[in-house]
């Protein structure tokens, strides 16, 4: 691939960070198109919402089902692909809404699943950056993230891209007509300008030189912030080949906070509500852990030893931004240690598991 | 506590592990008290199965989701219980069981959970070693796991009396009558023998003092084995303070495969059924990546470096046998670096968080 050999490293990953707030705007234009299936979604008013998807995407579904509990008080779900697709299983879905979320559509088990749970009965539903994948294809219903071609490897505008998308769709079917009513909007188009802000930062590569010869972090948030620490713990995993743990505030606290102490670094995402609120006892800990705490928040704290700073807005609205100066810091570890953050060995973009 | 003082480190933690055999019978001996339980669960019918817990029994649960997706075709989820305690979530559980799983039965987010899911109409079933706990109280339905007094702060013989327990009640459920079927019976009647046999292996002490060194592993399986992968890294995590990342098979090679390589080695639960053959593609990435794979496994594999070995038994029960050695594994290494498992620094018994 001599396009790629010819720029230099990260400068695709820099590229695709950087178009994410163009992305937000690019989506919030095209609401429109999240309307019918907003409709459709009120209208068979499932009792249950299954997501299913994998790696990065994953992440993406775990705050699909934080909006969904909270927003719509339907139950929701993760599901594990490999009940169905490994050992058969046919669990009863007919009243089910199934949510396959994958940046490129291709992974094999994610259509099986949409396949056998359409067969069912569910109402199924894909989100991919990919309109004529097959999981888009075999699914129902189709929203497409429309985050343009992805130069890296490693998933970043793609990411925040479906997570707008659940976030939009979730107001949609919220507001009973399927269309977002007309406060949440225009919350929702203040987010490119906040992205652009929060990538305007400097924090993130000025931090980067610190944990050049760091072996290993934990990465931790509670609520809507767990899926930013699962997030960025991936990809600091994937470009620059760190072991990255990724707890909820919760967990951490329950054995593995056991890992804690002067050489490994704590991120944490820490909010504006409830799910900020509830790390206090996290950060508690890690500082009679003598623990290195890196807060990424809109808040000073005399307990974290540095802070990424994100923009104050309500908690369900963070994972848009509070990913951003992660990401960056993940591109940047990868360069100082002499890494290429668009071409990780031994990943490729797609990846096929029954 | 001067008893404690008094013994070796990791003296706890021995008679903890060695006592599952034991446990096993227990537990087989008092399925009678399982049987009023699974006859009213059988005669809700819940269309969907809730686990919440945290920490080793969040793996746990993790089991009872393969088990009743693929033997009771009923859907299941773990729940994220911060939706509910955090941000007041009330989803509409009326049809769902909601099965609490916890050692010390203490967790003030499950108890508020189950509290919350029985007022809303949900069956409500707690499974702990403690019944007189909250967790028992507030559920109601109850599963004492029976494992007795716990010594070590990382949890053993409580997780596979919970392994146990679920299996027992999932299968006493299919037979329609709330009593295990003869042949099923007959099969779990043989666990604890292939428990001792496990038990009495020389592979994991021989094994630890390999990885003294070592800051960071990779624990993995699919299926079934998913579960061991998950509380084998957690335990080697509360116990030796070591970076233990764990992933299925399928999320492995969706980036986070980029941290193996020959300074990280890989523990790789490999069973009999579909979930381990499904394994074959991360084998053959791990060795295109020179990674040192250990297999926990009934066979041999030319692509890996060392085994663990465990009893070949139909997949469903390998969860019951293959934590086995790597239990054993988590205490040698803790040892070998001066550490005490019965007591890692850092950590109580009981976690209370909201």
């Amino acid at each position: 691939m001599v396009e790629n050999e010819a720029v230099a490293p990260g400068a695709g990953m820099a590229l695709d960070i950087s178009e994410q707030p163009a992305g937000y705007a690019a989506l919030l234009d095209a609401a429109g198109a999240i309307t019918p299936i907003a409709k459709a979604i009120a209208e068979r008013a499932p009792k249950h919402v299954v997501f299913v998807a994998r790696g990065t995407s994953d992440h993406a579904a775990l705050y699909g089902l934080y909006l969904v509990e909270t927003r719509l008080g339907i139950s929701a779900s993760l599901a594990s692909p490999s009940t169905m697709t490994l050992y058969g299983a046919r669990p009863d879905l007919s009243q089910a809404l199934v949510v396959g979320v994958s940046q490129s559509g291709k992974s094999p088990d994610l259509v099986e699943v949409l396949r056998v749970a359409r067969e069912s009965g569910a109402l199924t539903l894909a989100i991919t950056n990919a309109p004529a994948s097959e999981l888009a294809t075999v699914a129902e219903l189709h929203i497409d993230v429309l985050s343009g071609h992805e130069r890296a490897v490693a998933a970043t505008k793609t990411y925040t891209g479906e997570l707008l998308a659940l976030l939009m769709l979730v107001e949609a079917v919220r507001s009973g007509t399927g269309v977002i009513e007309a406060d949440e909007r225009a919350r929702l188009g203040a987010l490119p300008q906040l992205a652009a802000d929060t990538l305007a930062d400097t924090g993130p590569t000025e931090l980067a030189d610190r944990y050049r010869y760091a072996d290993r972090l934990v990465a931790t948030g509670r609520g809507y912030a767990y899926a930013t620490a699962k997030e960025a713990a991936l990809k600091i995993i994937e470009t620059s080949a760190l072991s990255a743990l990724a707890y909820s505030g919760a967990d951490f606290l329950h054995g593995p906070v056991a890992v804690a102490g002067p050489k490994v670094p704590v991120f944490a995402v820490i909010g504006t509500g409830p799910g900020g609120k509830s790390m206090g006892d996290v950060l508690d800990k890690l500082a009679s852990l003598s623990a290195e705490v890196v807060a990424v928040s809109p808040f000073e704290d005399p307990r974290a030893s540095f802070r990424l700073w994100v923009p104050e807005v309500e908690e369900r609205y963070s994972p848009l931004l509070d990913i951003l100066p992660l990401q960056r810091l993940a591109r940047a570890i990868s360069l100082g240690r002499g890494g290429n953050p668009d071409a990780p060995q031994g990943l490729t973009k797609v990846t096929h598991t029954l």
